[in-house]
């Protein structure tokens, strides 16, 4: 098989979209804009072995690499339209790559996405996807709009996701029970589209959590130039990872563990009912976790009154 | 220095454009279309040892990640305004990534193109761009528009970057004052944007040349539902190539060679003067190569009148 079988028997499916004038095949895809819309732009890369393990299947690979890049259209508040896919691939196999792109375009036509675009060259499994979304002019959920007196809320459970990592790398055991959950947190990740489209026009700040909560926190601090407190027992952290890890682990996981792929979003105090509405419709459960203040750093509470001091502060990318 | 102070201090210059709303530092970024536009998208990824060697200058490697990206721009005749640049790198090293960016971002403002979002992440050189381009509503340079009778035109020089290459894998040498010649075309391949936005009324088919002139011509034949006879003596070799090669190695290396970046258009026979005189006032040479005929195939043929067959056909990402 060739670069371009490839393209044409598994890539180039054919996808209703009014505004794709030019889709996969040129030097350039085309695309007519809605005059009443922004476009917002985001891209991922993924790395064998440093975003994924090596055995991970094909379809949950395509997952990832797709929902990831959909989290940041959450985080945005906008819908996601178009994606471009570049590969880096070992060799074309037929039987992997129809895996692969069978949960790519399933994932991708969930979301209404269209892939319009991408690259393919010889290499050892690299991702990148550049994903394009809409948002109404003018709006959008960015990091620099939170304000004295938000509340902070996060949605779905956290701390799953590293819980899983730390297995794989037998920092610790989870049970039979517990695993798949985490691991299926850690392969598959729910990007939060429906609830990111709800909250646009309730929530101040947001963005996702992908290099956890304590670090990703920190960008809308720093970005809206004010201060937090997190409330540590309200974290959505499911009891059965509290009754397996120590309290500094579970803490750990789910304040500096990274991967959730959860939407983190700042609104006024008074949209509390707004807000678990929506949550409630869209079926995906919130927890409000903290508030914003004018201090210029972040505590971390816990119930007893206690603040409370973590040695790890998140993924960076280069550590 | 972390991811945070790399994106921080090397790539969120402040660059001025009234259609970004939001820039690098958010999930994703903010752009308000234009409504006389349509937009244009494409992602080229570069992997070290496949598209560069390991020695490549800084300077250098930043220049053809994004000029690889502009020459996609260039093919479809649009503007390039906004680029996406994911870099897995193995380090964080200030000297390096000084000089990459101080290159990148030369060649970005010449040719008005604003660094928008990306990701950085901790790997083995791997480069992606996605380039965003504007082009006037329902315009375009595509593949599927050559039409019978048109001319066949190419810019620029072809075989350079080719000879290099080869010189380089020591298949063959080249002498001391053709090498530098071949090298620079070869590490810094000039888009043809200025051609391309000249060329977006006047030609009907275009793309650029990256994987060999007969393979890529091979996609405006088969987009477009015709056949084409190219002349071999009329490709814009330079004669310091041809004394220095085999006439067989001369013709591999222009018509199945790669790397050129040069445009290939079509137009109508009628626009032969206007043709020359944007060439003329962009400063680029073109050549009259060859003409698109209704035959299903791809003739080469030597001014004797004898038609050439090849070996080699271009590249194959996975060959």
């Amino acid at each position: 098989m060739t670069e371009f079988d490839f393209i044409r028997q598994y890539l180039n499916r054919q996808q209703q979209d009014a505004q794709l004038l030019l889709g996969i095949g040129d030097d350039a895809a085309l695309i007519r804009p809605h005059a009443e819309y922004d476009l917002c732009f985001s891209s991922d890369m993924l790395l064998k072995n440093r975003h994924f393990f090596s055995d991970v299947s094909p379809e949950d690979l395509a997952w990832k690499v797709l929902a990831v890049n959909l989290s940041d259209m959450a985080a945005m508040g906008a819908r996601p339209r178009w994606a471009l896919l570049s590969a880096a691939l070992p060799e074309l196999d037929a039987g992997w790559l129809q895996r692969f792109c069978d949960s790519f375009f399933a994932l991708a036509q969930r979301f209404g996405v269209v892939l319009i675009g991408g690259d393919t060259t010889k290499g050892d499994l690299v991702f990148n996807i550049t994903i394009i979304g809409e948002l109404p002019r003018g709006r959008s959920l960015r990091r620099d709009a939170a304000q004295v007196g938000d509340d902070i809320w996060v949605s779905g459970e956290l701390g799953l996701a590293a819980a899983a990592l730390q297995h794989h790398l037998n920092a610790y055991g989870l049970d039979e029970a517990l695993w798949p959950l985490c691991q299926a947190k850690l392969l598959r990740p729910e990007p939060r589209v429906a609830l990111g489209l709800k909250l646009l026009p309730i929530a101040n700040a947001g963005q996702d959590i992908s290099d956890g909560l304590l670090q990703d926190i920190g960008h809308i601090l720093a970005a809206s130039g004010v201060g937090a407190e997190l409330w540590a027992d309200r974290l959505p952290v499911p009891e059965a990872l509290k009754q397996q890890l120590s309290r500094q682990a579970w803490l750990e996981a789910a304040l500096a563990g990274g991967d959730d792929y959860e939407l983190l979003f700042t609104a006024p105090q008074n949209r509390r009912e707004d807000i678990l509405a929506v949550a409630e419709e869209v079926g995906v459960a919130v927890a409000r976790i903290g508030v914003i203040n004018h201090t210029a750093g972040l505590k971390i509470m816990a119930s007893d009154g206690q603040e409370i001091t973590l040695t790890s502060k998140g993924f960076d990318h280069f550590g």
